[in-house]
């Protein structure tokens, strides 16, 4: 087993890594930039060094200095958590060539995986159904114009590169594809420095399911049912629970199947996450594949009871998954606590906590690096914590995520707190009855919380 | 159902209780001290009231201000939480004469059960074991002598009324009784204002394991396993966990049944704490009957998945147990954190919480109502809260309580944090081999830790 991890990270997936080491009795390690010299995660930490200033690039994107970092503190490992270099291919390969373990998979896999073209041909070869599209990458505007013709409207066009629904545009009829594809391919180069692009169905009204996989290095590997993910505002996830409400278990077990298919036609190693589409009559289409932990990994967590961190650390270390069976309980939901205004556009809202009250009780959790006085840097992603929830049931964990939200006291800072409390009231939401494009037509009202 | 349940008390036993209510869709009222105006109970409560200054028998204490709060506000029961009024029979009385549900047992149980020489009868008729000792109350210097001799040495002479080890005289030998009763009957006068004590067998050694049982108006009763509470100081409860390193299956059973006999034998009604003490040859007796919610109630929670005050609250409007079955999983320990001070026998450290981070992760539970900027009341018990971890085997759970002691950052007073963490490491609680006197014998270094 390592002695000593690296943590490649910041804010709660920080700590969250380092609670699974301490409770494994490895030493952590942990980096920080500048602003992020009073984090917990830093004073957590057994060891801390500062990388660098606050853009991402000088710090926690910089892997020389990652990498001088691992080797000046004899980590044996390095954890990345989830963004930065989580899927950073390159840094992946360099930690081995250092004589460090990478904890996920191999630079190979997140290559084939990150690409989304090569994604797909993956999975169609292990059978993995996914969305009719294009052949390849769009050569020009003829083979957009066909493609579109023989899978049929409406389409949606997606660069290559990237994530986040940045480049991406919708297209109903012929005459406005050649317009919005030249629109995508520059917004895709703008953003990601490649301006390839390809098109697939749209499928309409869909929901966002994700399967969670462990796979270790001896060709074991499982899931742990699915995520329902499909409360998203523009790309970004802000709910997530398990199980879906639109999933029974004939259709678990299918998904599943698919996903555990996927992993094992790339030998796939360490915790991933296989993403895809359902459209309303229980077909599913892969998406993408995420090859890291994800924020949303607690809902699975709590129904399953499992630390998912510290099996990606035995997997890591060679450890098998041979005979392991985790039996699911309950049901699980997260909400997305974002130091972002509601009121505002979800504009970011960085400052002073100047008063944290995490909720508690009985099936309540809370993952966050937050306490008053914390100064949220303005650098970084929003996210300042999750609650996740658990109970027996949907009905009874929505109950428990409402009593859970109105005992988290949050004040100095905009949160997302008074826009889940709206949005757990709706109709919808307690239904179960809704699809990724529902937050286009909710509301926040300020003064309704 | 209610309506609307009044909670008799502060703390982070009031907050627990509304986040039952909450999850039930029953409204909730606080009632406060002055010195608690800026307590997150009353803050979290649908309604408050004020019902005084900080002396207990000016507010928390006070039943007709209670009765009254609970009138002006159409009140339709209470929760009582524990201490102050929880096992007050005259309060259950005027709650019920009042037309208010007092969320408990009735007057008569919590009397039987109260005094402890009318419970040990009780126990005695119900086929339950109790330690061996006088026939009633001791009547002169001679009765105590002649049951010392019968029963053995060494013994201790108990005063009937109060708690918490006031008053409580261990004797080994026939010269030292007659001082010993005198001193004892003198305490318990000054303390509870009843001179009446009793003497029983001393049982050497000995580790405290409770019994949690629920029981319905309808006749049902069923236990939750054990609680072992054997890590006290001065009969202070620190450390609480389930399962118990000394009870396996079979004593289990014994144990769970004679409860549930003691609770039918009586028609209980609510949940319910049966404390034993259990020797080193397995054999158990009845100490006392507690007719509440118990401080260290979450680790059954945990392991038994039930919320126990939402039970209690079903139970009390009439709902049937029956069919009900909890199945226990994992290993579950709580440890208090109070606002004392290790290093100086624990004296009182109230003041203001200058940083209060909580942790979090899979398998923790904080129960807590302290916050940064809080001003702990020098008033009140000493508990800001409680940490509750759960994880699949023993050892698992301490290496987790380790992991989530670290994270728990409090500053401006002193807590028993540092203290759990140095006891969690003795080779004596790691081996679950200890009893009520350990202790006694363990010395905290407060540069230790």
């Amino acid at each position: 087993m390592f002695k000593k991890i690296l943590i490649a990270n910041r804010g709660e997936i920080a700590l969250r890594v380092m609670q699974s080491c301490r409770e494994l009795g490895i030493g952590t390690i942990a980096v920080y930039s500048t602003a992020d010299r009073n984090s917990l995660h830093v004073k957590y930490a057994d060891e801390a060094v500062c990388i660098g200033p606050a853009p991402g690039k000088d710090s926690y994107l910089n892997i020389p200095r990652i990498i001088a970092a691992a080797e000046i503190t004899n980590a044996d490992a390095i954890h990345p958590g989830y963004g930065f270099l989580a899927e950073n291919a390159d840094f992946a390969e360099v930690c081995t060539s250092s004589g460090i373990k990478f904890i996920g998979p191999t630079a190979e896999m997140i290559r084939k995986m990150g690409d989304k073209n090569s994604a797909k041909e993956t999975m169609i070869a292990a059978g993995v159904p996914v969305i009719p599209g294009s052949d390849g990458l769009i050569r020009d505007a003829a083979h957009a114009l066909k493609t579109a013709e023989d899978i049929g409207y409406p389409v949606i066009i997606k660069p290559t590169a990237g994530g986040g629904g940045k480049g991406m545009r919708v297209v109903h009829e012929s005459s406005m594809l050649e317009k919005s594809l030249v629109a995508s391919q520059n917004e895709a180069h703008q953003a990601f420095g490649n301006s390839g692009v390809y098109i697939e169905k749209f499928v309409d009204r869909p929901r966002h399911v994700e399967i969670q996989i462990l796979a270790d290095q001896h060709g074991n590997a499982l899931h742990l049912g699915e995520r329902d993910c499909t409360i998203q505002r523009r790309h970004q996830k802000l709910i997530e629970e398990t199980p879906s409400p639109a999933v029974d278990e004939q259709l678990r077990e299918k998904m599943g199947a698919a996903a555990v298919a996927a992993a094992q036609a790339i030998s796939y190693e360490g915790a991933g996450t296989i993403e895809f589409l359902l459209d309303n009559s229980g077909h599913f289409y892969f998406m993408e594949m995420n090859t890291r932990i994800q924020v949303e990994h607690p809902v699975t967590e709590e129904r399953y009871d499992v630390d998912l961190v510290k099996e990606q650390i035995l997997v890591a270390a060679g450890g098998s998954l041979a005979g392991k069976n985790y039996l699911p309980k309950g049901h699980s939901i997260e909400c997305r606590i974002n130091a972002e205004d509601p009121e505002h556009g979800f504009r970011p809202s960085p400052g002073e906590l100047k008063v944290f009250h995490t909720p508690g009780g009985h099936g309540v959790r809370v993952d966050s690096h937050g306490y008053a006085s914390y100064q949220i840097p303005p650098h970084y992603d929003s996210m300042i914590g999750k609650l996740i929830v658990t109970a027996d049931t949907r009905d009874e964990a929505i109950a428990r995520m409402q009593r859970a939200l109105d005992e988290f006291i949050v004040a100095g800072i905009k949160t997302t707190i008074p826009f889940h409390k709206q949005l757990l009231k709706t109709k919808e939401f307690r239904s179960g009855s809704f699809d990724t494009h529902f937050l286009d037509s909710f509301t926040f009202i300020p003064d309704n919380e």
